[in-house]
């Protein structure tokens, strides 16, 4: 694809050109979703070109049978995957016999808008066919936020050099297959297509999972906004419903084909009554009509920015990135569902096809927490917690006994599905971010009581996992963790990995203070608790053993916590040697060479400090900083944001800023040729983190929250909003002043640079 | 399959009854082969239960796209696959219009016998079909060692309870795949059938690779020995040729059907002779005839038994055992071709389908230099020798420069096929065992001249190769080779592991020393390679230099050599604490559980030692020895003969006779339960070194001929021959007395207990 093919906006995802080259990856960047059900931006139309066709389900995969090159004891026999599910915005068009089709007609005046604000897709292009009669054609679509299991398109057509008959063929395919599936196979059967006048629907189940889905569409037609009543023709395949309207269309008149569907799913309504309530959610949208479900899309989006926009002043791409990341985060999770959560690439490609990683306890959190009602983080707390028999089951595999548990690499359904031994088995340390999550949580938003409810059950399993995970080293005098993987997947098997290790104290310790705590406050959820896990003070006793006396790897010469125990074995050179032509080096270099080498692929031990951030003094981040920053290759995309944060805190903005271009334009300009594929959603958290906590110094560690605003010198202001325990705070900065809005009917006491101040209801503080 | 259905026998694998369980490992364990070809045991009448076809020609391979779960880069595109070749052996028989089928029919009499001392394989039995026909069938067949393309059966058919009419249909069927394809291609393409007369034949070739076999036979008719001269039905499919002999026989007459068949193919021919190739190899099998045939597969066997024979008395089942592995491997590799090389599961399965491991250089030339001439095993080194180029472009691949090489950890034709990164990549103390296998070569048959001539040029870019692999660590002031796997698998991606630094330490060491040689003796071969691989007198001070200072892992606590920088981080727990029903832990323990576990699956450091044992002394191999085996599992086929070896030194018969039960009938008694998919062909040259090396205690260190012969004592005795510098030298021990042999016309001189004796020609010594 072509680089900076996207028109800088302050609002508006925009291309202003059709070129081939572009098409999947802007059907990735123009996606849309609505939290339930998300598409690509395939285009309506036929379109023979290359192209990644992507419709998907919140919450429905299917577990394809696994591919390997040697089989490992304990790998998963399936990998669960996001269903690409029935394509319902198709819509043929033939001009005089001819099919539209870009790939083959000469387009001009070509404009395409994601409109971010508002919430929906356009795009508008005049077309010459190949036997020359001209077009032009405009199509709107989106998916409802108010109705969650609704989408709509206008798609219209004028003849520009001629009149003459045009025919329209909405349809529904459920022929649809996975590009990413293992063995080829079909994912869906399907069980019944209905046409009846101008509506048409599939029902159709997931093979093995048994998900039920209606796909269902209802479809009018105007002329120059007069509807018509036309006699369509009915095409019913075995997986494919069409209906096809053809009329005799003037010169410069508009033809017009309003496509309603909807997906009614078998998690949310009786399978038996999917049909009923698709047809219906069908009838209600037809009454409302495509205008009226619009504006309310523009309400609703309205709501979500109030609360989650960011400003930047004097930099048109910066504040259009930091939108899109914004805006890509609430189209896959709005957080009312605690089934669903956030896939690496949301609704915007199959590939990591399950859906929840680490990424949604590390980085998604925060930005849920902060834009949006504190349920919706809690939900996804609750995602883990009712997965939580599944993460015992899944540590008994490897091994593990008496209700440990290890919580899956990549799960849809809290299964493990991930089959490379060095990360499935070995990149325990996610099993920490579940109990950060936790904590995390409750430091934000006060509910203490998560713990008590919920979170406790999920941390002394965890515990154990790491107590039973230890084991002594006699060497050393103290208890190690052998053969993990950090988050610099550019190290396996390794021993005492400092970001594992440290979790894992911090776990124990955790576990430990809170039971402490719930003795006086919560007692009878305690003993609740303590009867439910089976665990004993000797257990207890035996885990603080452990956390007291872990190993963490240490060097006195550079006063840094090492990644490893043999990290200085390595030869120590700085990225500033490696050629350019070698980068990314996971594109360049065998594995063996990678693994061998001092550089990183993602913050490992920077990741640690910027979690307990509390725990380090300013001298020792910076030492941290100024060791490992060199050795990084940041070839994950959530590693730019951490290093961001921490150079903010060490005042290096020059180097915070550098790190925020890495991460926020990440999908828009492609950096790493691949965005075809989908978007890297889980960063774009990151992106959010790098302004509130990177520039904005947010924190809110020990029931309080603090700011140290700064501004790259390259921007004239920027502003976000948050939400903190109900209230909610908006922060500006400018390079001459920084103000804080307190816009609730509370007061919040708040600490800026170490001094506190308190924001009176609906005033403002400038400083 | 049941274990014990094998009937001990010393010269011959027996079985006495008919169990479908058991079709398939027989298959495997009577599995024929000549060196040029092989072939599983499969039945030549039709067999329809669970069966494994398979009929191999040696060097014919197909590059089967490979199969990943997450790819690495570096990994190779395909995996050279041993192809499943034409079947020739097939004859479907019928009576009276009723299929012969041993699943289907009451067999009795059952009696298959391979019998090693001769060659060949013979099987008779009675069946009532379920027609209640009753039937006795006999069949013979070999591969002729003396014409290497050719194979005979004879096979027989006789009414007993009837008069009727019998078919006999000889047939050759092209359309044969391999069961473990990895996305089930077919990798032959068929190009012409020919049937004349009595004769058929299929050209076909394998695709991507181009080699052309011409697979065809003759057939021949008589009754009660007197030939008939039938009308033959032929039938021509696309992939199978076939004729069909029907003929009314009397009760208690004998129908007998000679099926001579030939491979001829395009490593050994021009691809346009083929066929007159196969039909004028088919003509002179004819004119000689099948009893001659075999009288001359009992005289070539005899001259192979007459040098590689071990004698045990006192214990059949050992004596058979080591007769079988014997056996295979001579059915293996003959050693007149240097582009064929000794598969791990030779002509018997499909399995670990590239041909060549570093098997051959650690485990199987000692038996090869042994017992035949010494050009068998200069032909596997110059296997590799020719190879050179693919290891330098392997090594390439991986990122190491000018002139490097890195040999293959499995390959067909010098290209690595294997893709774990943790193995491709990291396992390679492979690249040691090449040259270990020229100085064991040099050491044995006293050939220097190998050296100038071929071997110096592949020494010189593997110690270029552990010069670039190893790293200098400022930490430990030494050189550290970081990130491999040795040969004990259940450790990956660990750093300094003792026998790969050891090895590299020595090549390099070895490298040096013999330029220095060569400037004295073979100055201008020296020359040649020098100028050859552009090698500077800086470059090899810097090798040197990394070779003084490579760092070996040693604990002055256990005063031993460890495995690898962490092994005492470890839970050191000895075997005895494992639960049986944990073991083999590759089938009950997750992979990070063995990984971190201080299990080892095959002989390591012991390996090491064994290599170099003149360089330990007898204390300091018991050290190893006491600290090792405790923790050594042997779930490696190549594991249990070193330890068998090492314990023979240290005087522990006992140890080292559970070692020797543990390899020599790993097959027979499919102790792995894995026997059905083919024999462990390299590891049957351990079993031999068990004994000669072993309980014989033969050294060939320093150009000398040691021995320190020992019996356990379930043995009467034992004796074994074996070539050195062309002279045959047999040792035999009993529990009183020691005698050795010299069957040549030079004296000998050994060394006997640390004594020097002198053998004189055709004369012996009694100790």
């Amino acid at each position: 694809m072509n680089k900076d093919f996207i028109v800088p906006n302050e609002w508006s995802i925009i291309v202003d050109h059709f070129d081939k080259a572009d098409v999947t990856a802007s059907e990735s960047i123009f996606s849309l979703g609505n939290g339930s059900m998300g598409q690509r931006a395939n285009y309506e139309e036929k379109y023979s070109g290359d192209s990644l066709q992507g419709s998907y389900i919140g919450g429905i995969y299917y577990p394809d049978k696994t591919r390997v090159g040697w089989w490992k004891n304990g790998y998963p026999e399936y990998f669960a995957k996001v269903l690409n599910a029935p394509n319902w915005i198709g819509i043929n068009v033939k001009i005089n016999g001819e099919v539209l089709d870009l790939n083959t007609c000469e387009a001009t005046s070509f404009y395409q808008e994601l409109n971010m604000k508002e919430g929906w897709m356009a795009r508008t292009f005049t077309a010459v066919l190949p036997n020359t009669n001209q077009i032009k054609v405009a199509s709107k679509r989106f998916l409802s936020l108010r109705y969650n299991e609704v989408g709509a398109i206008k798609y219209s057509v004028t003849p520009l050099n001629f009149e003459g008959q045009i025919s329209l063929s909405p349809y529904i395919d459920a022929g649809i297959v996975n590009q990413d599936a293992n063995y080829d196979e079909f994912f869906w059967k399907v069980l019944d297509c209905v046409i009846s006048q101008n509506n048409a629907a599939i029902t159709s189940k997931t093979l093995k999972t048994n998900f039920y889905v209606c796909t269902a569409m209802a479809t009018s037609l105007t002329l120059d906004d007069t509807l018509l009543s036309l006699k369509q023709i009915t095409i019913n395949k075995t997986k494919k419903v069409k209906l096809k309207y053809t009329q005799d269309v003037k010169q410069n008149q508009t033809l017009t084909l309003y496509k309603y569907a909807s997906y009614v799913q078998s998690m949310n309504h009786k399978k038996e009554d999917l049909l009923k309530v698709a047809t219906s959610n069908l009838q209600k949208a037809g009454d409302i009509g495509f205008d009226t479900l619009l504006a309310y899309q523009k309400e609703d989006w309205a709501a979500i920015w109030e609360t989650a926009d960011i400003t930047i002043e004097g930099d048109v791409k910066a504040q259009q990135a930091i939108r899109f990341n914004i805006f890509q985060l609430n189209q896959t999770y709005l957080g009312e569902d605690a089934r669903l959560n956030i896939g690496p690439k949301g609704f915007t490609g199959e590939k990591y096809g399950g859906s929840t990683y680490w990424d949604t306890e590390a980085y998604c959190i925060p930005f849920y927490m902060a834009t949006k009602d504190k349920h919706v983080a809690k939900n996804l707390l609750l995602y883990r917690y009712n997965h939580l028999e599944k993460a015992i089951e899944n540590a008994e595999k490897l091994g593990f006994t008496n209700g440990a548990a290890l919580y899956p690499m990549v799960t849809m359904n809290g299964e493990e599905c991930h089959n490379e031994w060095e990360i499935t088995f070995e990149e325990i340390h996610r099993n920490g971010a579940m109990i950060y999550g936790i904590y995390n949580y409750v430091n934000y938003t006060g509910d203490y009581e998560y713990i008590p409810k919920f979170g406790l059950e999920v941390m002394i399993a965890v515990s154990r996992f790491w107590h039973q995970r230890a084991t002594f080293s006699k060497e050393k005098n103290k208890y190690v963790i052998l053969g993990v993987t950090g988050p610099n997947e550019y190290e396996n098997n390794v021993n005492n990995n400092f970001y594992t290790n440290y979790l894992a104290q911090w776990c124990i310790n955790f576990t430990i203070e809170n039971i402490e705590k719930l003795k006086a406050d919560y007692p009878k959820d305690l003993d609740r608790v303590l009867t439910k896990a089976n665990l004993s003070t000797n257990e207890l006793e035996q885990m603080h053993e452990v956390a007291q006396n872990i190993h963490l790897p240490y060097s006195k010469d550079y006063e840094v916590f090492l990644q490893q125990d043999s990290f200085l074995d390595k030869e120590i050179v700085p990225t500033s040697f490696l050629p350019k032509s070698q980068r990314p080096i996971n594109q360049t270099w065998s594995w063996d060479r990678i693994l061998r080498s001092c550089y990183i692929k993602q913050a490992d031990v920077l990741q640690g400090i910027y979690l307990f951030e509390n725990n380090f003094d300013t001298e020792s981040i910076t030492k941290h900083f100024d060791f490992y920053e060199p050795l990084t290759v940041h070839e994950s995309s959530l590693s730019p944001c951490i290093h961001a944060i921490l150079a903010a805190k060490i005042n290096r903005i020059d180097k915070a800023y550098e790190m925020y271009l890495r991460t926020a334009r990440l999908d828009l300009d492609d950096y790493n040729n691949e965005v075809s594929e989908g978007c890297h959603i889980t960063s774009m958290a990151g992106t959010w983190m790098t302004i509130v906590q990177g520039f904005g110094g947010m924190r809110t560690f020990n029931n309080s929250l603090s700011f140290n605003p700064q501004i790259p010198s390259q921007w004239q202001s920027y502003s976000f909003t948050i939400n903190y325990r109900d209230c909610v705070l908006k922060v500006y900065k400018s390079h001459t002043e920084c103000v804080f809005t307190n816009e609730s009917d509370a007061p919040i006491t708040i600490e800026v640079a170490g001094e506190k101040l308190e924001v009176l209801p609906n005033a403002l503080i400038k400083i």
